[in-house]
């Protein structure tokens, strides 16, 4: 026992240590690699993948995991790597490797014309390459699958134990929901920011201040620019994030700093004795998503939020801010307004979006939809849900880099963060005496406690049906979403 | 063949990309980690080093090589890869796992006691640690070597090729020949800099406006701050290098930049079709640094060098520069003033510092001495090189990391390096009708394009001696280095 246990924190920490140089040389790709290197990463990071799967299907390890899943005396932490690793192992192992070469191959492909192509809306030649990533994405479904939903064998890359079944439901509920309160909210007024010059010098310094003032460790993190924002971790003690800037519009980086660091403040919250294991992790990209979209969404959209930064806002730009009301850029962050575009989607039709993409999807890998009905199918939805047409294809269904890449099951989980985020919200209300009560007084320690306490602290131990259930005494439901919307709606 | 090629082929580009992982690692934990991350950081260059390691030793290839290396019609260039590939598997494979792993216990723990002890010079408490990192190195000399010199086992390391018997009267002879120009040099009248600010930014941005002009590609590279200058390529088409600044005084930097870039803008001329090889690399350290030297020493440190900048010094520090002669600071660039410390020497006492560790480290190897006769053997060096006295062994035996992390061997190749700057200077002279004159009219990329073409284009498809040999048109020899030092000590 003793030896199995020693040689499995050996090949987790292993398979931690390349992870985590895989993760670092992903985030030097997007924030200092020159051009010059993108085809050498691109390799070091095949090479680090290769390494990875051949160190998590290592044969040699059978017995001693055999002998630890039949122990039945390991202590919760233990018990738990043990069945996240052989998780991780079995779907490795049922994945052949001409499968997950061919869907390499083909993603990088479609990636590549989706690039060409999102531009010109070109649906017809898209969908040759992105033919050929479906039928790979359906053999894997069917492959990894242990049930009768393809699909969900794709769903639990991400979202670890969630079903199709019980997310069908959940959305047509959202969907009914959500239709009417988008004419409410695009039908507020909403005056144009006036034009002014917001430096981005001063943004990214902004960032640093709003990052530290919610809670995140500077010591164990660093803050830089990207083209699309993200967090990244190495490794234990080391969390980053990126923002981008926009100089004539300062609340697309803070609200996108809100929602990064809101990821880095959950890594941040493991536990040191997590540190080179898989309970090092959230437990599914839902619950990631649960704490960007509760620091972006429940704390930095509120009124209160924007009051308490104001001193910061005029001293960070005394010239932009002149004369500027906080409730101008208050308004900027909550307007509601029917788009094309999901990454530019307010809150209230965001949810939407996803609705449409996860119906579109499901319907695709279980055979009942093909490639060439989408555009037809995403034009329907959407005015049907958001009473617009896209301009063209480009705008409409290539506008996403997901399905190229073949992140086919990963759109729910967006869903899912924002569905959690209110319910931890709502919990946070009565726990902190009203949420908004502690924004204004600037209490975000106590507010990140709350968040340690019934998220963070627990790392990878609980899935994250259980773990949600017992941080907000409710079961998933779109209730708290739902009335948060309708208050940002109503205005 | 083709079979046993293609295998190579594979083997060699995942050795390369291993490496290059660990490189981005190593550049990110000096330029970009939080202090949160080194242990993490630690243990992932430690487990990349395993697999590094590991993958080094595959016996499954020892068919496919000694296929290989009987092979006698290979082309050139792929009778070197697998020549270089052999010996370093051969020296991974002559290494005892038990010695790799207690010489990394060793070294780990005697450079976090010289951490803590080199302020304080006590090097009583420092040899204790110490004497264990001296024993397993010989130890490795002798398990290692091949010859009757077990310091040419560790000098291979780092200077493949070299051996002992050949430094010892190259060192003698140049002990001998600088002794006395050091008196000569700091004769000489240097007037302290007058007291101004010399922004840390402007530095920076200056930086890349001379490695820009002298023939860097920012294209293929990126320039950070750290603190303590170095060059490091995660892999084809990715060549970085940092500075450091101190804003009293800009001739540092300055300095760091040209012998930076000079190393930078090596790796940037290696042939494309050697990415992922063992050819993608120079032969040595020696070879390295000559071209660090080159552009640090007769290139930046020329009156012509300065008098072409002088418009850039304005544009980037306008009140710094008012009223301040270039003769001022190129004076500040070439004062000669025997000191302690070896990194804060001038060019022409610095070699002597060398001198004085080959002859100590040599005879440590060899055990003609023992630890604790170190620092007295060391000062009266000091005494007779230099007339100097370090005031505490701080200052003195304990000053350089490189011991305390095991690396004998090294030091030699500061000195190779000065050597083949110094001929390779003389040829250009020669083959661009005055290297001053071209560096007067800026002719920079005519100067890079003598040694593209003579050092950086052949990799490390031949070793140092016969590539310099043909570089230079002369065997190696001090003459150049000696003449040239004369002229700096004269003024």
């Amino acid at each position: 026992m003793t030896d199995a246990w020693q040689l499995f924190e050996e090949w987790s920490g292993t398979l931690a240590a390349v992870g985590g140089a895989a993760g670092l040389l992903g985030w030097d790709r997007e924030t200092g690699m020159p051009p010059g290197g993108s085809e050498t990463r691109a390799r070091q990071l095949g090479t680090l993948a290769t390494i990875h799967h051949r160190e998590l299907v290592r044969p040699d390890l059978d017995g001693p995991l055999a002998e630890l899943e039949a122990h039945d005396g390991l202590p919760p932490e233990r018990a738990r790597q043990v069945e996240l690793m052989l998780r991780a192992r079995r779907r490795a192992q049922r994945m052949p490797v001409s499968l997950v070469r061919d869907l390499s191959e083909a993603t990088s492909r479609c990636v590549g014309m989706w690039i060409e192509l999102r531009p010109t809306g070109d649906f017809a030649a898209f969908a040759e390459p992105f033919r050929r990533v479906v039928e790979l994405k359906r053999l894997q479904a069917r492959t990894v699958a242990d049930g009768v939903e393809p699909y969900d064998a794709l769903l639990d890359d991400y979202e670890p134990g969630a079903r199709a079944a019980e997310l069908v439901p959940v959305f047509a509920d959202l969907r009914e929901r959500l239709t009417p309160l988008v004419e409410i909210g695009a039908s507020r007024p909403r005056p144009p920011l006036p034009r002014r010059q917001w430096p981005a010098e001063a943004q990214v310094a902004l960032a640093r201040d709003l990052a530290e003032m919610v809670g995140y460790d500077l010591s164990g993190g660093a803050v830089a620019l990207s083209a699309h924002p993200f967090t990244s971790s190495p490794g234990y003690g080391d969390v980053r994030f990126t923002t981008r800037v926009d100089e004539a519009n300062p609340v697309g980086s803070i609200m996108a700093v809100l929602h990064e660091a809101g990821h880095a403040m959950y890594e941040q919250g493991f536990p040191a004795a997590y540190a080179r294991t898989a309970l090092l992790d959230a437990p599914s990209m839902g619950a990631h998503e649960s704490q960007s979209r509760f620091w972006e969404n429940h704390v930095g959209r509120t009124r209160a939020f924007w009051e308490r930064i104001t001193p910061l806002l005029h001293g960070r730009f005394p010239d932009a801010m002149r004369g500027l009301e906080t409730a101008a850029l208050h308004r900027e962050a909550t307007a509601v307004e029917p788009s094309y575009i999901r990454v530019e989607a307010d809150e209230v039709t965001y949810n939407l979006h996803i609705a449409l993409r996860f119906e579109l999807e499901l319907a695709l890998m279980r055979g009942d939809l093909e490639v060439g009905d989408l555009p037809g199918e995403w034009n329907t939805r959407m005015r049907e849900f958001l009473g617009v047409t896209p301009p063209d294809d480009g705008a409409g269904v290539m506008q996403d880099i997901h399905w190229p890449e073949g992140l086919f099951g990963y759109f729910p989980t967006y869903t899912l963060g924002n569905l959690y985020a209110a319910q931890l919200a709502e919990a946070a209300d009565t726990h902190l005496g009203g949420l908004d009560a502690a924004v204004a007084d600037g209490r975000f320690p106590e507010i990140l406690g709350f968040m340690r306490d019934r998220v963070h602290h627990s790392g990878n131990l609980l899935p994250t049906g259980e773990l949600m259930r017992a941080a907000t005494g409710t079961p998933l439901s779109a209730d708290a979403l739902v009335a948060h919307l309708r208050g940002v709606a109503t205005g």
